[in-house]
């Protein structure tokens, strides 16, 4: 029935009308830093704030009504990827109108890349900027990554989206023991952790002698588990100690937020119980080690740096940041082919993180292993099992369903890359980066490059696909499916 | 039950020396070739007969019985991936015997990559071996298509894999109007149509101007979607009307051959009917066409040679031939990038070829735009349809779970190769090649390139990939877990 109503678009333009006003007064926040560092980016952060906030008050003013409408799951699909849209639109406006980034394709990118939690520039020198546009850059994806969370946590869960299932599938204590029963503000004591984290790691930098500017900047970047970074060395020149807390917070952006709320209520235990979680984080420690054994026999590096860069590099990648301390494409060998694995696995359900997730690899892993026992035993009744309990086979098909489609989505952009003229290495790495939300790829956007040589086509590309992978696909692939717009 | 009971070993023994004496008899049908060419490889062959039949012939008469005894689903997985490598071991002794590839190793790796039907060689100027060797090269890609067709048609539905159930899925004029009660029946008349089209190709072949030997080298190569050619050019050196002759017989062999069945009985519209057909028809018409426009536009080539060209490479892929007449790498743009793609589809089920097969993907195409709608109408029961008919989720979770699985061996493959030293591109084409039977990768593995650079271990993980990829993974994976052992 659901489907069958019409979709409500004053009610849809009400709502992006009122994120419109709220990402004006974000822009404002970066004003205290232009005036300080008189970089003159200030009036341009004045006129986007009222050109954003303007005309987000016209159209939320235009549409407002006296009842409070109830969304329904149509209108939710479009309100989630319109307002995606809408916001990385008018968040280009401080790169354009300061003059940073005047090509509006390529500001266009960098503010999706952004608000998408990507991370990948199209800034050959991202130290000439001004100030104030390195605390919006670094801030989009701190909005990105509140988004995430409310969007992982409530909303699609609520679109049928690989969100609660999983959820419930991977975290029991939610479900089960009513973690929150009014899921709203399950997302505001989430929303409590990110930002709390976000100042912690923000004075843990600081200690470690970083401005206040960059700490922010570099706090936003790894909470969001974004990557954009002041420096063109991203976290390369950086002391070691700033390097282990970035990896370590990177490790907790990556995670599902949902744990550390259990964490801080003392129930240390219930992470541990997570599948997902042990995982996870064997997985970090199981390749990072791998990596230290061959970096330090074939380069001769001490333990410590092999370790350290290891650790970074595939903490890095996992959580789909995309920092880097250390060029993977030049490590010996074909170390990088694990980078390059790692990109296809994601941070855990329910982080800022993005690419396919951790849980769902972990699905697929275990039935393909149980699918052999079911060929032996086709009578047999074989289920899945994650934190001992059996997984519905609807749940399996779905994230079979969901890993075939995101192959797709791949091998497409690969092709499409290809054909604008990029190598078979760049274009492969640039579409897996995209569509992961992870910013860094192969080739020439490898670590130590940018994406600003890629064809405008090409960039447009890169940024459905960073859409695309952050809103699980599903959501946006709905709207280009005729049967949704059928009455 | 069926998974309970203890292996007879015996009896699995019994059937590999039937098949090893089998094997050396076609040993022999080389001899006359070696005579008539005087290129000494008849004795080389009499050993090869003795030592293969004459063990065979041991180990079958050591281990007969009286009574004929059931094979179990267990010991058919163990006879399939057991037969396949035990005639590819004995099928290397002509090879090593007559010196013409006198590592063991390399001996293997031909060998299975012609029993596989894949095509792939070791050899750097092919021209210059014996030409009974020729013949036994060519050979071994024919009796690889008869098991092939035996395998599909009879062996697998009963082991469960893939096979009846895509088959009775795609084919409904099989299982409802019941082509032959007796499946091996079945089996024997599609023999016999192999047999059938192989002489009316050879004919062809010879009226081209072809002499017996080439004709029926290349004949076996066509009908088994092999792509051993007794020329280093493949067939790229032959007329325009020997290049259209195997286009035409590369996509019959890449058919159904069911199909070709109901063609002998009239039954014309059956084949138009199978929706498997219809798209398998499309694609290749498809992609030839974009190729051809392509060429045309950016080499400014003649239409016909274009159209040719396109066609032959194009149909050469997708069946898992691998014959060439161009060089797909050298073509303009990323033309390449097509036929890297190809390399996932395969020929239709029930053919010679390869691949995951053209049923396969669509229902996989098909289910993911299901998918979309499902999430949009949850309550909906919204099947997949093959041929009009819904096809039930079981079957549709088990083609997700093959592709995910085929994915997962794929990357794996290019991998391992890589850490062997081996670039992206030539590991990535590797990898793809052997486990889709094809034989040409990218790079260093290209159309026009050969085998024989790569380190040892990586031919026979290549070999292990061609019998995965070959044996539809599930046959030779089952024997390595740990469930299919336990008592």
């Amino acid at each position: 029935m659901i489907g069958k109503t019409e979709i409500d678009i004053r009610l849809i333009l009400n709502l992006i009308g009122f994120f419109l006003v709220a990402e004006g007064f974000f822009m404002l926040t970066a004003i205290p830093f232009s005036l300080y560092y008189h970089d003159g980016s200030a009036y341009p952060f004045l006129f986007s704030f009222l050109i954003t906030s303007g005309t987000g008050g016209i159209i939320w003013f235009l549409t407002r009504r006296k009842k409070k409408a109830v969304i329904t799951k149509r209108e939710g699909y479009v309100i989630v990827s319109f307002a995606w849209v809408s916001i990385s639109l008018f968040g280009t406006l401080p790169f354009i109108i300061s003059g940073t980034i005047p090509s509006f394709t390529n500001a266009f990118f960098e503010t999706i890349s952004g608000f998408t939690t990507t991370g990948a520039t199209i800034l050959t020198d991202v130290e000439v900027i001004p100030q104030g546009i390195h605390f919006w850059r670094s801030m989009t994806h701190w909005i990105g990554g509140m988004g995430i969370i409310v969007l992982s946590v409530a909303v699609l869960p609520f679109l049928g989206i690989g969100g609660l299932q999983l959820y419930s599938a991977e975290m029991p204590g939610v479900t089960k023991d009513k973690l929150h029963p009014r899921i709203t503000e399950t997302a505001k004591r989430l929303w409590g952790i990110y930002v709390l984290l976000t100042i912690v790691l923000t004075i843990l930098l600081m200690l470690g002698g970083m401005s206040l500017l960059d700490s922010m900047c570099h706090s936003f970047g790894t909470l969001a588990t974004g990557g954009f970074s002041t420096k063109n060395t991203s976290i390369g020149g950086y002391s070691s100690y700033i390097q282990y807390v970035i990896i370590i917070f990177m490790f907790l952006a990556g995670m599902n937020f949902t744990l550390h709320y259990l964490a801080m209520m003392g129930k240390l235990k219930q992470i541990w119980r997570s599948e997902e979680f042990r995982k996870y984080l064997y997985l970090l420690l199981g390749v990072s080690i791998i990596i230290t054994v061959f970096l330090i026999w074939k380069t001769g590096a001490g333990w410590e740096k092999a370790g350290r860069d290891a650790l970074f590099q595939v903490v890095s990648i996992v959580t789909t940041t995309g920092y880097v301390t250390a060029d993977y494409l030049m490590w010996p060998g074909s170390l990088w082919f694990f980078i390059f694995i790692l990109m296809f696995i994601g941070g855990m359900a329910g982080s800022t993180g993005g690419g396919i997730k951790v849980v769902r690899q972990l699905l697929l892993f275990k039935n393909a292993g149980k699918e052999l026992k079911r060929t032996i035993h086709p009578h047999g009744i074989i289920p899945v099992r994650l934190n001992h309990e059996a997984v519905s086979q609807d749940i399996i098909f779905k994230v079979m369903a969901f890993f075939q489609l995101y192959i797709l989505v791949f091998i497409f952009g690969a092709m499409a890359l290809s054909f604008l003229g990029l190598n078979f290495e760049t274009a492969v790495g640039a579409s897996i980066s995209a569509l992961g939300n992870i910013g860094p790829g192969l080739g020439m956007v490898g670590p130590v490059e940018n994406y600003s040589f890629i064809p405008p086509i090409g960039k447009w590309l890169l940024s459905f696909m960073m859409l695309l992978g952050r809103l699980e696909l599903f959501t946006v692939l709905i709207l280009v499916s005729p049967s949704f717009w059928k009455r």
